[in-house]
């Protein structure tokens, strides 16, 4: 079993690390992740320009790659042959923050695993549900204990073709940790805001701010068994099609005169 | 009715232009968009750095912003308040090639409109099925005047919440364009390997290659539609749970001894 290991936050993170560590129990680890942060980066298909790669091992000592590509392309490059060997999962994070509701359609963490996908290899992200601007050192060893089974059931079991697995973890101890649910995707709420500034130009310039964002915790979501204490497994898929509204579209008058 | 224009390839871009015109038949217009190409470049918030944003007029003369950030963050900086008035409509593009089937994963002309949808906004994506590569002047003539008629139906009728509508226009004349059909997402099929390349400094580097993506060109998705002719409108959601799963999921042994 050749488990390929990959995330958004970069080749030195310590989720990453640990996550590494937790899938070599289940089989054989190749590790290629960016070079820097990706996160909030999107589904990239890097064309536009060569990418590098270079040899550089993790905290353990243990070999690792890494690259000046996003998430999505460590996938690529090594589902494309890079590793020069067959990979049967993919498995990204652990990210340090959670990727609930909306936050997969910009999570490197999830694009990765989206990639895989795409490529027909099974695939799972995994994300802590930390608290942000945390500037403790985060214990990811509960994250990686759940990763170690869920990546074990994906493997026993098989994913069926254009699905994913998007799974965040409470930010508990182990024995806080309630268990796993099967979840769909919830309602991520943001609150974004602008802050206009002027340099010392005078030329003004905007962030993009606001508080973290929360979410509307119903009962079955992800949203909703995470802030319950349990591990959320959300199945996932490429397809993006609104089946539910078509007949309703269908009705609307489309071609004017 | 006020509606704003964005895309992924930049605000010089003769698809932008297009649209930017096609829209001011039907309402107040306002134009922000990259000031550089993010094709490929996926779902991105632009939050470890400011944006930068500058007044420059299209080729016809008209006002027109052009801001450092992605396609997603021009939609942000848009609904955040930077136009200071409520926007009703987002529209995206149009694209000078197709997004169809799994393409809508990495689009940033796609993921402009996710953005809208995200904040509540309806919005649409248009995109224009011309053979890759080309080297001619396109015509986005027929594309825009589908859009126009399209953009008309979704102020008309209301887009439920957190939907959007992604279209893709034939590369034909307009009397040859058979019409619009409503799809569903196709399957896309890439042809993406990598080229190994050794630099000057015997330094190897890796470019991701390969022929344009192909599809299936199954009868009702946008694939489908497309090749026969027809304008494609599928209705996109923000919702990537794979419903159909949990049941099969929920039989899966999840946790081990």
């Amino acid at each position: 079993m050749h488990i390929f290991v990959t995330n958004d936050d970069g080749v030195t993170a310590p989720g990453l690390l640990a996550l590494a560590q937790a899938m070599r129990a289940l089989g054989k680890v190749s590790v290629l992740a960016p070079d820097h942060n990706w996160s909030a980066s999107g589904h990239v298909k890097t064309i536009e320009r060569p990418l590098r790669v270079r040899e550089v091992p993790l905290a353990d000592g243990s070999q690792a790659f890494t690259t000046d590509g996003a998430p999505s392309d460590c996938v690529a490059l090594a589902v494309c042959g890079f590793l020069g060997e067959k990979i049967d999962l993919v498995v990204s994070g652990i990210n340090p923050y959670a990727n609930l509701g909306h936050d997969v359609t910009y999570s490197g963490t999830v694009t990765a695993a989206m990639e895989a996908a795409i490529w027909g290899v099974p695939a799972v992200a995994f994300s802590l549900d930390s608290p942000n601007n945390h500037l403790q050192v985060l214990d990811y060893a509960p994250a990686a204990h759940y990763a170690a089974h869920i990546a074990t059931a994906v493997m026993r079991n098989s994913l069926p073709e254009h699905t994913l697995l998007n799974v965040n973890i409470p930010f508990l101890a182990k024995e806080e940790i309630k268990g796993m649910r099967l979840t769909r995707m919830g309602l991520r709420v943001y609150h974004d805001k602008l802050d206009q500034r002027t340099d010392p130009r005078g030329r003004p310039y905007y962030w993009i701010i606001g508080d973290s964002p929360t979410g509307v915790p119903e009962r079955g979501s992800d949203i909703g068994v995470v802030s319950e204490g349990y591990v959320s497994i959300t199945p996932l898929q490429l397809d993006l099609t609104a089946y539910q509204i078509l007949p309703d579209l269908s009705h609307w008058v489309w071609e004017q005169e």
